[in-house]
This record gives structure tokens, C-alpha cells and sequence, in this order.
């Protein structure tokens, strides 16, 4: 993937869990719930229909109780590699409205890479031009994409282990 | 596929020309145009890059000799039946600005069905909202699609019999 420095965010890091696990980590509403969101926020309600066209609808809600849906759709899958979806577009490829938590749209790339210690992790977020970039940046992007990353690991690794789940 | 009226412009035909040969029409730059753009505005430049997350390019001259480019992309391709793309996302499923002729987004799919006389062709335009959609009705989209739909046959009609193309 050609990466637009100008217009393009990544976050990248080795995890230790294997691609599989995090794959079914992103896949699985039941597992988004448990990591998608920087406590002290959390993911109240998720839909995932794993197709290109199919739906991934979320709902954030704040530590003051007030719940914020982003509804968008996954555009490619490889399984255990790559998933690729938006929010500039609904279900079924519908045009959205702009009506996210965020004043501009983004695609999301999840590149998951086997690694010797488990999973070279890229998470690259795609914008219309440099200002909804710098936007998402200063709105905190790898601190809060980083934060939720840490969750993921933390619950699977636990979940794996019969801790949690 | 679900129609929503409110939401969504259809224009359904039976055309005298094979599913393979409307396909082409669709997908080679060199038939794009001399079709695609209801005369008398015409298509000057066409790139496509046919993959899911491919570019769509279109350029449109109008009589005054003004050229309006269009940029999207393609989201799914089920060759010889089914080709859906949008101007809500450019190259690659980068949100597209708002920059293209018309003043909203939308996702075209164009189903072609074999026919007892040639190709069931239906072209479908999804918004975002009732007003998009009004908006795209009001501007002729049912004279516009129609009359390219002409075009279309009866350019592919003549390059099969060897007077054009």
C-alpha cells in the first residue's frame, strides 16, 4: 500500500498475538465490544456483516453515559490479513450522511502480517485531503488507536487463556 | 438487491445487445467514449482500473468546449453481470471530496441479465438522503442514463457489425 503522508495516519507495531487472534478480534461484535474503544469510553453495541457492501455499525458511549453510533461498510476482506472498510460509505455501498462521531470520513486498513513474535500490526487511516488528516491526528489518532490496540491484545491474550471472554 | 424509492433512481430495459457486449461497453475505456456522455457533451478522457478499489475517471466536455472531470471507484465486479462504483471514494477507497459535477455522492450498480431478446439492463443510482436523490431525478436522470443507454447500443451495435469502433 502507497501511503500519502500528507493524507494517511499509520500506527504500526509487532503484537504478541497471532494473526488469527486478531483477526477474530476485529471479525467478532462479541470481542469488539471488549477492547474497540479507549476506556474510559466504551463499545456498547456492535453489527458486523462480513462482506464487501456488508455493514459494520458501532456505538460508542462517553464515561457521561451519552452514546455516539458510526455505521459504516467493510469494502475488502482477506481473512487473517486485511480488512478494509469506511465510513464515507453505509450498508450496501450507500453514499453516508455525514453523521459520525468525526466532522470528516476516513477508510480504515488493518493489515495483519505474520511475525515471529505473533503479528506485524498497520493500521492506516485514509482522508479526502491534509486538513481532515491533521484533524484526526491532533483529535489524538495513534494515542487512541494505540490505547485500543493495547486493549485488543489484553483481552485476547486473556480471553485465550480462559481468564476472560 | 433492495430498492428503496426514496433513496434510490432506477432505470430498467430490455436492450437488444449480449450481456458480453454491454459489459465492454462498460469497462474499456475506448467504448466509454464514444457513449457515455448523452450528446451533445461528450467523454473526452476514461481511465479505469478494474478491481475493487480501482479508479473510475471519467471526463465530460460540454458543448462550450468546458471539461468537468468525474473521479470515483469501482466496489464490486461480477464480469458480465454486475458492476457497482461510487464518487463517494476515489483510487484506492480514499473518501473522495466533494468535487465532481454534481452537487452530492452517490453508488451507481449496473446489473445485466441474459434476455430472451439480448440483456435485461438495469442501472441503479444510490443517495445519501431524499433530497440527493429529488435532486438527481430533477437534474434528468432517467433522460440522461436513457439517452447514454441509446448511445450505448447503438454504438456497440455498429462496432459489432464493423461500422465503427
Amino acid at each position: 500500500m502507497k501511503i500519502d503522508p500528507k493524507l494517511d495516519l499509520v500506527l504500526e507495531r509487532v503484537i504478541d498475538l497471532s494473526p488469527e487472534l486478531v483477526w477474530a478480534a476485529w471479525t467478532e461484535p462479541e470481542h469488539i465490544k471488549h477492547w474497540f474503544t479507549p476506556r474510559p469510553w466504551s463499545t456498547v453495541d456492535c453489527e458486523i456483516d462480513l462482506r464487501p457492501g456488508g455493514i459494520f455499525r458501532t456505538v460508542m458511549r462517553s464515561p457521561d453515559g451519552e452514546d455516539h453510533p458510526n455505521v459504516g461498510c467493510f469494502l475488502e476482506i482477506v481473512p487473517n490479513r486485511k480488512l478494509v472498510f469506511t465510513d464515507a460509505l453505509e450498508a450496501n455501498f450507500r453514499p453516508a450522511r455525514q453523521e459520525s462521531s468525526l466532522p470528516f470520513h476516513f477508510t480504515a486498513t488493518i493489515l495483519i502480517e505474520p511475525h515471529g513474535k505473533g503479528t506485524k500490526y498497520t493500521a492506516i487511516a485514509m482522508h479526502a485531503d491534509p486538513d481532515s488528516c491533521k484533524k484526526h491526528e491532533e483529535m489524538g489518532f495513534h494515542e487512541g488507536w494505540g490505547k485500543a490496540l493495547d486493549q485488543l491484545v489484553g483481552y485476547m491474550n486473556a480471553a485465550r487463556v480462559g481468564h476472560a471472554g
